[in-house]
């Protein structure tokens, strides 16, 4: 057993929507959230750019004693999980791509046709391909950059036109033309629009990469003897840095956690300085 | 004279609309300008993240010995111009925000319903209204934020119908509701999407904070008696730094300078490391 916090990160507050899955699975983990705020969106940044963020934000993390370090963030992932496992050998580092790569192979045959909606750096990396037909091969997969979703998300313009226009925009013809029958949302934002493409592509099945790391966090602490005991969560607050605390990133938080904010345990935290 | 170069900076690349203005005007003179790309956007973030990222940049321009320092971004201007002032005592430091005011103080009359449009941050400011009042009391003001925009720009998101259904999000009421006449870019993003803008709004009197600062560049230079010696910038180039050197900034820059990325004088600069 091991009752260390796992660390989590994203470049914003998308990695948060991980968090009520692993509360509902793993009621007696905690955990210490890192959102790169300041920073955020990674999505159309350079690859270097994005590892420097990363390499950052990990050394943090395992400052703080965490126990594993949880890339809550598919841009991160497609391009810092091996360069993470190296920087720290001694702490199991997972990220988003596999655990849902893993679970699309699972629910998916080859009569199935499988939009992944990601960021460009994501889409760009092919990592979401490459795994899941390690997995399944053969699988019908089809991507779609749609770089404008995390800044709007971010921007906590989500119930509304421009949302509902913006999905449109990305998927109308990319669903209609490749006769896709499932979505992949590739990048831990997504879930915070799911509401919205659901609504506009009511008959599409949709796979959430949030939803898919919560299970995998699981599996690998099980594996590895390193869940926490039973009860050892009762009266510790999980705790969440922000790069930048500003108003968007309160909403969001609160959004997503249905808490409000002067309940949680939330601070700043600038790595750049 | 002066032929040191003037310093330029915006939280990404809508400063860069500024420059082609300055070039008309002062053909002699040449611009060091950094980007901070790795963490745009600014304007949804709070003010204590704005100074610290602002000082930074304003340390290394005075690093490459500029004469003058020009926050190009009207976010920046509205939280940071008094706290630069002081940080760099020998150098003269110019926002946008003032010189906008004054040329809407010489353009608009009583008659006119001016509308600024600006990031979250510069409206909560106050500064627009603060500074145009000072210049002529009585103008009728209204103010708009328009979070969206930068982030979308930013992504290159202009040509599209995305950008004009969230240009009319933004300002189909606000327009109507006030009987706005004529428009303040309170952004020096927002240049870029003044096309969009002047053919939704064809009747609209458009300002650009972009163009007025150049002409406050002029104005200052002439005044300290700092102004390049004829013939100075032949064979110098302007210098581009930003702290991520993605697609999209250099996509966004050929856009803006109507040139060729391979011809210009581009490099990487990291701040936070």
């Amino acid at each position: 057993m091991d009752n260390r916090p796992i660390g989590f990160f994203d470049s914003g507050v998308g990695g948060i929507t991980s968090i009520p899955h692993i509360m509902r699975l793993m009621p007696d983990e905690r955990i210490i959230f890192f959102g790169d705020t300041a920073r955020t969106p990674y999505g159309s940044k350079s690859e270097d750019t994005i590892r420097q963020f990363a390499a950052q934000i990990g050394d943090f993390l395992v400052s703080k004693g965490v126990k594993m370090i949880v890339i809550a963030c598919n841009t991160v992932s497609a391009t810092c999980l091996s360069m993470l496992r190296e920087r720290f050998p001694g702490i199991p580092v997972i990220g988003v791509i596999s655990p849902t790569a893993r679970e699309i192979s699972k629910l998916c045959g080859r009569e199935d046709r499988i939009g992944i909606l990601a960021t460009r750096a994501t889409v760009r990396s092919g990592a979401y391909e490459k795994k899941i037909l390690e997995f399944s091969p053969g699988l019908k997969l089809f991507s779609r950059e749609c770089p404008a979703f995390v800044p709007l998300i971010e921007e906590g313009i989500i119930d509304n036109e421009i949302m509902d226009l913006t999905v449109k925009y990305y998927l109308d013809d990319f669903v209609r033309e490749n006769d896709i029958n499932t979505l992949v949302l590739g990048c831990t934002h997504y879930p915070l629009i799911a509401g919205n493409i659901r609504r506009l592509y009511p008959d599409i099945k949709i796979i959430s990469s949030s939803k898919e790391v919560a299970t995998a966090v699981q599996m690998e602490l099980e594996s590895m003897d390193m869940l926490a005991e039973e009860g050892a969560g009762e009266g510790v607050e999980n705790v969440f840095y922000a790069s930048d605390l500003s108003e968007s990133f309160v909403n969001m938080i609160e959004r997503i956690l249905k808490a409000d904010a002067a309940d949680l345990d939330i601070h700043f935290k600038n790595l750049d300085i």
